[in-house]
């Protein structure tokens, strides 16, 4: 998506051990047009996959999940990272090992949000080793539901989640693959089907 | 907000302990069209105050923000809970007690992002004890910030946030404000101002 690589470039800052911020415009402040854009985007390449509910993991995936519920006009539904004292004990729940932080934390999705008849889009901002994806593909596993895909904004796509995934036989669509990025800026991966 | 007040008498459920959950429709499974008609109508009572940021707390109240976002064409930003590893030290702090969980835990908000020129809305899914509230107030205040208002989609109005905030001069509009629920239901208060 040549508008989210642009942005990127423009906005994103690079620091050491491979952390690229984007929080001026994704996952702290966030713009809604570039937002609304990738939500459309999101729509443009699923529209015809059946989906019913959107399934991202709080809390900056709930910004994308709300931008492509918008646009799917299906509700959507966020895992939660940890078990909340009012979120009931009917709940599926997997782990998540963090590297950021260095442990592991539950998540936790309620039961009655999805189920067998559910088609579901996948999305969150970042996908980099994957952990986080793991953990909400175990929840749809849980709840018998059908993967139509997974829709990430960046890849970093010199981290193993990705292609992992792909491999896996999943159907995976980030709007922005980053193959390399460092002092000399940043090389995106091309990607001709999305243009 | 009739809309908001049916879908509460609907699909609510009242727990001991005054606990409501909306988890159905607003902050866990989200409905869309229903999210949608609440940035609409923030829009509607916010449209003339000259707003130029959204401002809410993770995680549920990013759905929100995102909403009104889309109406008033203007960035959000979100608190974050916790000093996250990635986010930098150049941030206003806070600290907001929790009474569900009986402790007082940070917020954070990149300096970057708010200051004395931005006219913020304050926006969340639930106001009781208001202390999130007071925390995001007292990010504005070191921003510099003019508070606009604070809107909310569901106001305990028997527990005392919403008045100290009033009593404070804040202009609080809560699109259901919920006086007594309990076994024989739920009594919203009458806000002719907003139909």
């Amino acid at each position: 998506m040549q508008e989210l690589e642009e942005r990127i470039r423009m906005d994103g800052r690079i620091y050491p051990g491979n952390i690229l911020k984007v929080d001026s415009f994704l996952n702290h402040q966030v713009d809604i047009t570039l937002l609304d854009h990738i939500g459309a985007e999101l729509y443009r390449l699923y529209q015809d996959a059946g989906v019913t509910k959107i399934l991202t993991i709080e809390a900056s995936g709930i910004a994308i999940a709300t931008a492509a519920a918008y646009h799917f006009q299906v509700p959507f539904v966020f895992a939660k990272k940890s078990r909340s004292a009012n979120i009931g004990t009917d709940v599926y729940t997997s782990k998540v090992h963090s590297y950021t932080y260095g442990l592991d934390y539950p998540i936790t999705l309620s039961r009655k949000y999805l189920n067998s008849s559910d088609t579901v889009l996948i999305v969150d901002d970042f996908l980099a080793n994957g952990k986080a994806m793991d953990g909400m593909l175990d929840l749809c596993r849980q709840a018998g539901a059908r993967v139509a895909g997974i829709g990430i904004c960046i890849e970093k796509g010199f981290q193993p989640g990705g292609e992992e995934l792909r491999s896996r036989g999943y159907r995976v669509t980030s709007l922005a693959v980053i193959d390399q990025m460092g002092e000399d800026g940043i090389t995106f991966r091309s990607q001709p089907e999305q243009h």
